[in-house]
């Protein structure tokens, strides 16, 4: 690439929420930033988690200086353990706390050994191939979390990652205001702005104002406190910490994830718990109920979790009793809400009180909203625009707040994965598309899942499937057993018997006219699947997949 | 019955959202409250529709006086079609647009001859068996809604239907209140009340208001407007047309169900369309888009609806042009979220303009929020009170509401569907529990499809499905074809060559084992089953459905 452009390929997160993976190119350098993980949504059956295709770098592996990570979620660094050996295990630049999210993961995919990550503070100025690497503190859920500035000799590029402008954050480290307007006086050619919640006026609270809440909540409550959130909302655990110091109560952790994130956040510092506060799971009927919090995992209603085992009276530690207060710290992702709401219904079916978003103030948002996004803008006044993480109506709606904001109209590019982006210092445009999309990881295989099987499995989850089995003569093409009629998810089969013995019939009439000369057997299949097909749609309006298995002998 | 009891059974709506269905019962007489439908979530796999479980109606069907309809939602009369042929058809008292609504229903399944249905105004009185029959008139989303007051002679019962209190409401005709403040100085034994917006502190806004943003909109569109809503939403059809006309705006109407309902509402003077305003959507090419305005049903983004085609370019009559705007006039029903979002933002692809709830104030609900629910319970000071219309958590919190404005604790019945709840003058007790639930449409049939069909779809979808077809020797009991491995869902089988040839080993091993006396094959076969399952789990962390087939010849 010649050294007056710097190519941007985003290959997640552009067009949707999650796998958010960006590449950055100058000259012969390639640079990435994160490479997150994308929870399945209810169109990928059975799929157990989604990661960015990265085709485009297969044959620019050579020409990778780093990834360069915001922070520790799931959607900036789920997909590492399937990337990185695609890439052959390109060094790693993450904050302190991030490493340590990212050390577990990889340690459960054994790959800790072959990884190299360098941890960074936000202060470190790095050189990565020909490019400058700095950092800017922002707030976000889940702390340590910053933004990334590469500075190429054409201009400096700008990652805002994930943020939000917390003036009071819980861990009293508030985004680095005054950096960015030193890099908007420097001048920025080109910024990438999180559009997560662009859809939201005003500002987005201060964690902090969980505070009150919680304390009303603690005030009240005659027994237990269960708190639900996610396991890497350390700010959010924080302020339960210091919420049950304040009310003299223990606090024991539930949720694997739970605890081993608490665990490693109070080993690196980036969690206070009083000594003698923390109590194991198993000890909770030792103490009076007045006395004890429990934080969990399940915030999301996800069938397996903590919470949602306690809901449904099938935890091995936790049940539900009398004068227990229940805390739902977060809001249903979309997609979820059934989910939530059944964890809820389940909560009060048990007896417990439960406070939950919407009806009480309980959780707050690590995205900027509307007035924060102007701001970031206003602090970097880049040349050029890219709204990153959110999908197309978010994007969208970004780009349109930049324009309001000043920035020309051919200044701005909605873009979405795959899509190829070059810049000089006089223009930005889109000059191509490479693969890109979702790669499913279904059990222990990666990428097997393709459009067939998923179109299988969607055809199967609606009607069912329904075989026609029979075995014939190889050397006079005649049944000699069969057809035999087997269904399963289309009808139950007790019920149906008289609806099965037709279809068994039509089988039979459909072959007779063959006699003797069809050894053509994809054909004889054909017939076989069109006249169950007409058949059954007719006499139910379903559609189940059909499927006949003809046997020679 | 004894003559000093009511009794209530819910069949359908409490505990849930959804197929709304009251079973009323004083001596000898049944009154039966509403018959809804219940859309399927998303574990209904391949269900169409949702019905409530009648039989414990059953052998009581000489019994029942009526069915009274408080409204045309589809959750309040879309089970007619299923449930009227059940109970021998039973008179229906409607208003006059619930009744038209009514008899469209039934005139697409046939049942209109059968059928009875009396039309009331909220000013009438009736005589069912010993009770007395009155009305109020209450605020909701569609015209013509009314709430329910029976007097038995040993009080009276109110059910509230789904209300909200609207006192400028654009069909000019607001709740009742001097009825229902009469109603409560005259004594209300029993209320029923909508806990629907439980959840939602302070009032639910005047449908008036949505008046302000279309204007706004509708001022600064420079091409057509596009407004998708519900059909059934005939106030805000009334608005859209209001607004078409102040800026001498053509109306076109585009989809099934609101060209219906539009038709019928005109018909019925419940909608006042001014002359020649009315296009054919056929036509909509033949004016500037800047005098067109198109209503059209996919506010929900449900895959075959017009909005949707729309966005997706398959649309038989319009496609989306530059400067075309879109108006989603309603929220997404919980669940929907995805396929609305979905919707949004193919639109926005497609270059138009999109303002949706959120974003701008373009709906409002049709349900009481908090302030309107204490309005309620003190105007008619009911001595008892059971929540209806809601989930759980909400039929709860509407209790606690109630608790709250001075009602006893042992006066507030929290029930769900099939709690059978008995009255009398001094007290309310929940006595039993009969049998209810989901009945499954699915196509042609009403119930046939139970939970081992939907947990057979659930597993299919998830892993898909792998068969093991083999042929033995009926007198020997050898294997003489096969086995033949065919797999849907689970794999690619192209890719997965190797894996299904040592799966066919498997299933080749595991008979070896046999020699010759094995004529028990439900042995043989789930022994190939845990053979595979184990075998398949080992290799790919997934569990297909293994299904053995075996013929013998």
């Amino acid at each position: 690439m010649t050294k007056d452009k710097i190519r941007v390929v985003p290959l997640g997160g552009l067009g949707e929420i999650g796998k958010n993976m960006m590449v950055i190119e100058y000259g012969d350098d390639i640079l990435i930033v994160d490479v997150g993980v994308m929870f399945p949504d209810d169109e990928m059956f059975g799929v157990d988690l989604v990661i960015p295709d990265t085709s485009y770098l297969a044959d620019k592996k050579h020409r990778i200086r780093g990834i360069l990570i915001t922070h520790g979620h799931e959607d900036h660094v789920g997909s590492l353990p399937y990337v990185l050996p695609m890439l052959d295990f390109p060094p790693i630049y993450a904050t302190r706390l991030t490493q340590g999210l990212i050390q577990v993961k990889l340690k459960e995919h054994r790959l800790l050994e072959k990884t190299i990550i360098n941890v960074i503070s936000p202060e470190d100025k790095l050189e990565l191939g020909s490019c400058g690497i700095e950092f800017f503190r922002v707030n976000h859920s889940i702390p340590d979390a910053i933004g990334i500035v590469i500075r190429t000799p054409i201009g400096t590029v700008v990652h805002t990652g994930d943020y939000k402008f917390d003036y009071t954050p819980v861990d009293g480290k508030p985004a680095d205001l005054g950096k960015l307007g030193e890099l908007g006086n420097q001048g920025v050619l080109l910024m990438m702005g999180d559009s997560t919640r662009v859809e939201s006026p005003g500002y987005t609270p201060s964690e902090r104002v969980i505070n009150d809440s919680l304390d009303k909540i603690f005030a009240n409550a005659p027994g237990r406190v269960i708190v639900a959130t996610f396991a890497s909302l350390i700010s959010r655990v924080q302020q339960v910490v210091d919420t049950a110091e304040r009310y003299e109560r223990f606090v024991a952790l539930v949720g694997r994830s739970m605890v081993n994130n608490v665990q490693m956040a109070i080993e690196l510092g980036y969690l206070r718990v009083p000594k003698g506060m923390l109590i194991r799971a198993e000890d909770i009927n030792k103490f009076n109920p007045g006395q004890v919090v429990i934080i969990c995992t399940g915030s999301q209603g996800e069938p397996t979790s903590a919470l949602t085992r306690i809901a449904n009276e099938d935890h091995r530690l936790v049940r539900i009793q009398e004068a227990d207060t229940v805390i739902l710290s977060a809001t249903p992702v979309p997609g979820n809400e059934k989910m939530v709401h059944r964890t809820i219904n389940s909560l009060f079916r048990q007896g417990a009180e439960v406070f939950y978003q919407g009806l009480s103030n309980v959780h707050v948002s690590g995205h900027a909203a509307q007035e924060e996004l102007k701001l970031m803008l206003s602090l970097l006044r880049p040349k050029f625009f890219l709204p990153v993480h959110g999908e197309y109506r978010q994007l969208i709606l970004h780009a349109k707040l930049a324009y309001s904001l000043g920035t020309p109209e051919e200044h701005i590019v909605v873009a979405e994965d795959g899509d190829i982006i070059e810049l000089t210092q006089e223009r930005i445009e889109m000059v191509g598309h490479t693969t890109s999309g979702n790669v499913y990881v279904d059990g222990l295989s990666v990428g097997d899942v393709g459009q067939i099987v998923l179109r299988d499995r969607k055809v199967l989850s609606q009607d069912g499937i329904l075989m026609a089995v029979l075995t014939v003569d190889k050397e006079t093409g005649q049944p000699i057993a069969g057809p035999d009629i087997v269904t399963r998810g289309f009808v139950y089969m007790r019920d149906a018997e008289e609806l099965l013995a037709s279809a068994r019939e039509r089988v039979i009439d459909s072959l007779s006219g063959l006699n003797g000369h069809s050894s053509d057997w994809s054909f004889v299949k054909d017939k076989i699947k069109s006249t169950l097909s007409e058949y059954l749609y007719e006499k139910t309006r379903r559609r189940p997949m059909i499927l006949p298995v003809v046997m020679e002998v």
